[in-house]
């Protein structure tokens, strides 16, 4: 792994030369950009070992194509374990940023990839397969961070991709080489793209014969020529540039997502993954979306559990945590983080090998995890702002606490517990602002909802994979139907 | 009416001289200030007779003290129809403004010191609700914004106020002279403050005998010598400084919360309310927090209708308006808040006369209203966002949408239906991102938990007020128990 | 009123003669038999003024028709306390019999056509508001119980009344004479037919040009030739022809439900009330719907009511009283069921006049209401049954308890706290079976989800009423959209 | 294993001679009753190796013991994936039965018993572990239903054993002997009580020191001398007397529960496994009652398949299964469903070794599992009632569709969609009844609240197990407190 630490990624990403839009202007530095850097640091967590004893094991695997330690955020899951192990990292890593660390869309884009790549090239007699392992020893080698990217703009959301009044709503082949393809189009709500070196574009859903143009997948550079991003507003974002850690409330990471243009990029074939064979596509949405959907059972109880214990700390720095309907909603708390965890891991458990060897969630119980995760963390949160109090979203700023006209006084009247300093209530109370109506709100309640799919991509899934009839069956034995 | 519209009203506040703080300075001109003004607009808003049929009926009423036209928000309810409109024109302000228009709290302590001034008066033969009426008289005739301010820092929550590590935790009297009080203290999360002619104080629990000296209520101008306001911190509150309305999502309305500090402030006797009479406090408590619950079954369903129609808003301009799944949705928002609206109507209805001749609320039911109201709003944003789209936390800011380089992109990519233009669909989901992560959540989430009291706080009324042991009667005749 | 009293109203009933069928055998003697008989006490509560204060104006009323002193069951609405009053009555009666006293849907029944046959009459020149009034004056003068009969059989309910396979799967007009009509079909779940001196026959949905024959509305005595009843079957209803009163649980009262056929059966044109009017019955099945949707706001509180006793005296007897979730858990009770009842109030209070004087109820909040009366029951039992304990399903038979053999054995390990008599605990335990899984429960559970009409019914109303489009322009003005 | 198919099993049962008491009279001859049939019926099922392809590596194991084939209801789990096993092995059987097949709380009981009674061993030097060994290799080898014995009938919630009014309300020994010891008391809920051949007891809850005597666990034949058993009544258990298979519902299957009285039974030391000490019985009730939690995310997700499969039928055969809320329901049933099965499963995978080499599934998560099923149940239930329609709790009895006097106009009547004979029809929906008011609620209801603990206890356990300070940390550490 030539990126061997968190220190190395942040140099990395210096090289690259790329267009960004922030706020209305160009950013020339990224890496150093206050409202940047936070979700910079949070995926740099990725490369840190840390201090955990479970992290070598979880955040490391032993690479099935050359055997080497890899990021196990490049590796392909070999076994029902590699998939729990999964889980575990995604909630260990939660545990220490509380927020999204971004890396994982790559992951799940390769792994869903690896399978279909497989199966395309044996029903295709393409050779997608073996660019796509080429690629891949290559990403582990450099142990890069590549942005998986699937979502497109969309437009008319009642209209097909071929329908649209404009032909680039969903990235698309615009020309074929000898040398590669040319694409134009868009990707949303690109979760790190500031922080990978490449982009996986795959394809958004299952395209038809007359949009086979549609079904594309490709890696290029996240600095090739064509690509513009243009950085997403996120709540009370501004506040990374008042030099106030105080009122950023997770002072030190956050997330980030962008607006990825692709203004007819070239790709040389040796990166394409996909190009016309659109019966492949859907496939590709469906893996991708189980794995990332199983994600969420990992990296959102990882958050959960910093907020229960936000939630007992608020308790005891005011007073309130023998409280019984304290405790009671604390024990809920726990009590939903640890469904949505146990979604996470039997998806895991359950998981299945594709032809490719590579190994697939169950994907009912990765779609059941996911819309989970769509409702629980906004009845957490709700229970979080109760124990913590209105004080929430009326706190004073940092500068109040540092104008010595007015510091003594909120010294006086905002200290909790008589030995608890003003300030360490305050900290609290200003996290949990963050990350229920703040920047790490749009991480932990918003992409609940929305990320790896919406509420009624899960629904449609779970329908379809519940086999009524075979339930039909249950019942007419027992109460003897034909 | 002195103050007889908008305009008047916010000509009247530059007369106040006051000492105010927000992000660490001092604000010289609240009245102009890009923070405030919008909390200020909306405050405006009960001033404004407006276009709806049923404002003039709704915003004022006849003074039963002088027969003349006043403001509801001044009035003594005289039966239970005027409870029934005061929800109306609470819904009515919400849906204007889709916020917390701040004015209800002093509406509600008028109406709770009223019943309970005239009994402390038979019981203790103390003349408190002669000076009420004289004072009620003079802000009827002026018209003008009085804020309740009940809710005390409280410290140690664990603790009483005269168990207090600094016995300034709850506000009290520090010093009795011949012609008034000296009090010391803060009041915290005070609802529209700075747009508050004046202050009314009331205790904030059941005081006990050696706690006599916090059995206190009393009114004072909001420039009175030894106040201190130090405003808080909102989601995204410094988008009002950019020069943003798009990225400020609701961009002319607002709310307001601050700390007010006394810092031995005096009070003449004629406008002081309770002084010492510890046992009528629990009283004033008790009913002011009955109105007030049943005031969020108004504001707050005001609100709920905006967001109704944000969802149907945006479903129609991304081209989902007819999926059933969205309808479904919709439909239950719709559900939820007018459950809301029925708990306010209900308490309203079933209200009854006080020996004073005002009228209050069903207490109970006006708990259920608001426990309701702990709840509901989270549900409703949840569903609100769902059908928004994962967009709402990923926008770029308005700079970029006027950055004539990238501008085309975001023009081309961020297009819903085709015959909508971007910036509609645009306006739409900032507007869904500041109610739902941004300023407006406070207002909507936030406060809805905590305002008029934490869901424990109702729980305990609730339990109260049930008559247990008479529904216990029912069962025992049923099935034969002595 | 000349039934006046419980007992007069039970011999008034052995005058009919009726054709009844329950468990495979004709009944000759409904009054006495021991499986109807407690839906018969529920049922004759209606004509008990009882001890209750307030049951003398809620029982009874003035007829508009007479000034006489009439049941508040035969009365239609004069004004929002009429409306108000009714709510009231029923939440009455429900803590009175904790079961359905089935006399509601003959009272919303008539209320429906009242201002339903007076706009007919002025759109088609009927006459038939006249015959109704005077129709309505004889129930009121002899008191007559009237079953207000509407939901069909119904048939495939994916098809139309005119499309089904047999043309009597909707009741219908087979044959118009000179003196009247002749009608066939049936009418299903007719909740206290067998308790019922007449039937009132409504059509069921909203009929086109088409269906003519089937928009009619007429009324019958129960004991008209071609009439044919057949009881429908209960949880654990056999348990009456035990004799075993402790373990039907709630032993004098009860609920039923029958299957009404009607075999070219003869109506006179006086008592036909709608015959061909087919634009006029959407309108008689939404205000009927209306009306006993507000019901449920009324009936099922009370029964709510004495669940809730029931689970403070389970736990009294078991020594948990205290205990901080289970105090918790009925607070909870409490607050769902005060909402229901917050919802019953609403739309009444909120009630408006139709142009035949007759006061309907708020439609949208009455839709309101009952969803929400789908829902709440379940967790009210779920939380019931929690605090009970298992013993709810594990008890014993009453025979068991009279045994010598055993009875020692389970009055000394059944028996809870020491102080009380172990039969008292089970008592209630027997009464709280019943209405969670057992006879009571049909009433309880699965009439509060489809009585008034499935939980879908009431959405559809929900979103027709919501006027979203109102709802739209709010959030356009807010944000500036033309 | 002796016994070895379904018929030897109900044979074997012929064998003990017990005494029974059922509705207030002794029953001779339980295997022929009607009413306990059905439930020897659902036991039976664990003898029969079925037609399911997974089946036998489900239902049976290899003995860790012996080597032997044995059944894995008698196995010691061995590693995650028998845990896992046997998760599945039981929603194979749920969806076999609809009901508790009530072999599981023995299983439970030996594993749980198997890794304390070696840790008492190690720490106190007594030797029940070999003693459960070798009593475990008989019951493998016979294939005997054991029935785990947890739970006392408890007197006063509100006081510990010791403190009761009556020393035998938790079982204790009243007598040492030189050859075994004597037992008093009663245990209460004993699912499948007179299908077992043995009854294994053990303690109730954590024993203290001054209740060495309640610290007892062994195991004797179900006819053991001063054993009686008196059955519990379910709803509308008596219509397996009435000849109605069609009013039954499941008419094959069914569930029991049994008070087992224990009049001062001699228990020989061998089969003695703790008797005095008190500091191993917490444990015990701790690892039963986590095993037992487990449970309930298996065989209660087979029975919610077959309601899923009865929704979908119900829709079928009355024309409503396109609509688009009602397969909006029937796809929420299923993500119900499968979130207790992803509990479930989570549980089993996260298992960890004993030192006994017993495996104990993940404490935490097993009762976040059960907790989980004390409230979806109950919500899959309703919508499966809201789906079946008010027919559930209304249809006319077995008998009357059999009387030729009705049974044309029933058939007429009651019949959904034209291609459906009416009778395939009511069986579905009696189906119905009898799974959400009838007699298959018990289990699928009331035992799902209950059994293996009440809700409450789940929350103790979750709170224990949370590990508060670990998530404290994490946020003290993201704001830098100390």
């Amino acid at each position: 792994m030539k990126i061997d630490s968190p220190e190395a990624y942040v140099e990395s990403l210096r090289a690259l030369e790329r267009r960004i839009y922030l706020l209305g202007e160009r950013v020339e530095n990224p890496v150093d950009h206050p409202m940047i850097r936070p979700s910079m640091n949070a995926m740099a967590e990725t490369y840190n070992r840390g201090d955990e004893p479970e992290a070598e094991e979880l955040l490391f695997a032993s690479s099935h194509l050359t055997g080497g330690r890899i990021s196990r955020f490049t590796h392909i899951h070999q076994n029902p374990d590699d998939l729990v192990k999964k889980v575990l990292m995604q909630r260990l890593l939660g545990r220490r940023t509380a927020t999204c660390f971004q890396r994982c869309v790559g992951m799940d884009g390769f792994n869903a990839l690896y399978s279909v790549t497989y199966e395309c090239d044996q029903e295709h007699g393409t050779e997608y397969h073996e660019r796509l392992k080429e690629y891949l020893r290559f990403v582990q080698e450099e142990n890069l961070v590549v942005d998986g990217a699937m979502t497109d703009v969309k437009g008319d959301r009642g209209l097909r991709p071929a329908e649209q009044h404009d032909p680039d709503l969903f990235v698309h082949v615009v020309e074929r080489r000898a040398d590669g393809i040319v694409v134009r189009g868009a990707k949303a709500h690109q979760t790190g793209a500031l922080n990978s070196h490449h982009i996986l574009v795959m394809p958004t859903t299952a395209m038809r014969k007359e949009e086979a143009d549609y079904a594309v997948s490709f890696a290029v550079p996240a600095d090739a020529e064509g690509i513009t991003f243009v950085l997403g507003r996120q709540p009370s974002d501004t506040r990374k540039l008042e030099g106030s850690p105080l009122d950023v409330g997770n002072p030190k990471y956050g997330s980030q997502e962008a607006l990825i243009i692709f203004d007819d990029v070239f790709v040389p074939w040796e990166r394409v993954f996909m190009c016309g064979e659109y019966d492949q596509s859907g496939k590709v949405v469906e893996r991708f979306a189980a794995y990332h959907r199983q994600s969420y059972g990992g990296c959102k109880v990882g958050v959960g559990d910093v907020l229960v214990g936000a939630a007992q700390l608020a308790a005891v720095y005011q007073g309130v945590e023998g409280a019984s309907h304290v405790r009671d909603k604390i024990t809920e708390m726990i009590h939903l983080n640890e469904t949505l965890f146990s979604c996470g891991i039997a998806c895991s458990a359950r998981g299945v090998p594709t032809p490719s060897g590579c190994y697939l969630v169950d994907v009912l119980l990765a779609n059941v995890c996911k819309q989970n995760v769509t409702r629980f963390p906004f009845e957490i949160a709700r229970l979080l702002q109760d124990i913590a109090g209105g004080l929430v979203v009326t706190m004073p700023s940092q500068k109040d606490f540092e104008n010595p006209e007015i510091a003594p006084y909120l010294e006086k009247y905002l200290r909790g517990s008589a030995d608890i300093p003003t300030m360490d209530r305050i900290k609290v109370l200003k996290f949990i602002e963050n990350m229920t109506v703040g920047c790490g709100a749009a991480a932990y309640l918003t992409e609940s909802i929305h990320g790896a799919g919406s509420p009624q991509a899960q629904r449609i899934m779970i329908r379809r994979l519940a086999d009524l009839e075979d339930k039909v069956r249950l019942v007419k034995r027992l109460v003897d139907l034909d």
